[in-house]
């Protein structure tokens, strides 16, 4: 069994501090990876300190895995030894529903396996990203084109991906204004995708401070969303808004600003409701308000070939694998452009 | 000037009364119309009561017109004296947006004209359908196929296209199951529509009584809605839910009956918010709540045809125009099945 050093949350209250385990060996269907980098993600900081009351501790968070292929079972076909590989969100799923087989795992009819957190079998729980190895079933492994950047790669397999996968579901393409609310982890991959995408993007933000940053980035206009002129000078002219933003704030402001047929998009679940969105403005445009989770396998594939095609990657802050507790507060506070990605070479 | 006896209500707390005023005479692209039959819309009564602070008085409600043509404009071509025609609720529009381009006069950019409280360039406000005569527009008047009942057409103009334009928009057809909240003058129109179109149709009420009627009209499973077991058995099952019900109400047990890439889209605006839906509830499978308003001039004739050609009519109670105050009276306790119309031979 291939020892590992990990980071672990032994409790809701604890700081994160290491812990040694043992990784499976590879199935036949399965590749053992040596993680080189993890992307820290706002849900490993709810998940290590069960603001969803649903942590099985101990528990090694990170979703945002790059690493390189340390050993295949004797099936696998797609992988071996060397080459650079990704995992996200989930590492396996029921691979038999019609969502499966329509490639959206993320909505498997009997519940996805989550990286971190997610039951296993045996009554067990998965451990994630933040350790030196992992084994995951070769379907749930990604190819990371040679020339992305390992570090910036590594936030694109859920920043990346729950952002390109409305972009696409909802067809956000040449012509269209698109809005971005939050200028965060998601919202900068989510500017950066729907430019590349061809779309015209307005970036709301409530921090006057990221202007000059949103534009750099690829917004054509930032809008202050405090600003009431700035909003209403917005107002029926967008096709499609992500709404990066997972603190409960008043929706209207966002419908006022999809033209007719216009979809706002959220990807984040407030820990209070929003207030309730004025079923008025739905109907006097034909809007929709929708959410949207992470996105299926195929789907990240096809999303880190794009950013290769593209040159994106996340803007990132690397870190030692001791300094997490300190990045998770400097998270809470937004203090991070845009994404903290553990270079796990200093673990061990 | 073609005089016209009416009933109006003179102010918010005031009985529906005889009133006597002029049309106009039809202009070159206008059509004179002698009212037959006008259905009563629960709008009108929201308008005659001042419910919305918009009221314009007198206020003479009713756009589900049905009638004869009694004269037309010189340019008009598509009708002729002797004529059946409808009006609906909309008798003009700035008709050189996009959305009147796209015959989407119900979202026209500049505010598509109301029949009835519409504001005229003049300073006036439009007169309804509770009159002997109306003078409309050519291109806002429909064709009535010969096929169809004249009274129970007259609700087609608005609670059936309510109904029929988001059951096209979103594509409804066979293979689909398809949710129809509340049994009143919409949702007994849905029920027809979306079986018509192919769709498997499930009915949600809070009345147990309607269950018969609820199959009668061409649901195959009817679901008291106030059981949560009933409930529970329709999780997940729904391509598409039309809610009709415009009281405000928990919009989460819905969600949860829609599949992924379902939509639960409102027709009506409850004058107290429903609930802040769970944004959980729609990331975790996809889902979206949107609005959708009446419907275009174009997409109502199609729907006219399509009932036609279908054999579909609301189900009515006819009622002198005298007896339009009790009728109100009685659609507040939904005792009506499933819409009131008014013979406009009793008036006069």
């Amino acid at each position: 069994m291939p020892q590992t050093l990990g980071y672990a949350a032994q409790s809701a209250d604890a700081d994160l501090a290491p812990f040694s385990f043992d990784r499976r060996e590879p199935g036949l269907d399965e590749v053992l990876i040596e993680i080189t980098h993890c992307g820290v993600c706002h849900s490993d900081l709810h998940q290590a300190r069960n603001d969803w009351k649903n942590t099985a501790y101990p528990c090694i968070p990170g979703h945002e895995i790059i690493g390189t292929v340390a050993a295949v079972g004797a099936s696998v076909t797609r992988f071996k030894a060397g080459d650079t590989v990704g995992v996200g969100c989930l590492v396996d799923s029921c691979g038999s529903c019609g969502h499966c087989d329509e490639g959206l795992e993320q909505y498997c009819d009997t519940g996805a396996t989550g990286t971190y957190n997610g039951r296993l079998p045996d009554g067990g729980h998965t451990y994630g990203g933040y350790s030196q190895k992992i084994t995951v079933k070769e379907s749930f492994v990604l190819r990371i084109p040679d020339t992305l950047d390992r570090a910036g790669a590594a936030p694109l397999l859920c920043a990346g991906i729950t952002t390109y996968s409305p972009l696409r579901h909802w067809k956000v393409g040449p012509g269209q204004r698109v809005g971005v609310v939050g200028l965060g982890g998601l919202g900068h991959m989510a500017v950066k995708l729907a430019r590349a995408m061809g779309a015209e993007v307005v970036l709301f933000t409530t921090s006057p401070g990221k202007v000059e940053d949103a534009k750099r980035l690829g917004a054509s206009e930032v809008v202050i969303s405090k600003d009431r002129d700035q909003m209403k000078a917005q107002r029926n002219t967008l096709d499609f808004i992500l709404n990066t933003v997972a603190a409960s704030h008043n929706l209207n402001p966002y419908l006022d600003c999809l033209k007719v047929n216009g979809s706002l998009v959220l990807v984040g679940v407030p820990e209070e409701a929003h207030p309730s969105p004025s079923v008025g403005r739905l109907l006097s445009k034909r809007r929709s308000i929708a959410g949207s989770a992470i996105g299926g396998i195929a789907e990240t594939q096809e999303m880190l070939d794009f950013c290769a095609e593209h040159g994106i990657h996340s803007d990132i802050e690397m870190i030692a694998m001791a300094d997490i507790n300190q990045a998770y507060e400097r998270m809470l506070k937004s203090d991070v452009k845009y994404r903290f990605v553990i270079d796990m070479a200093t673990l061990g």
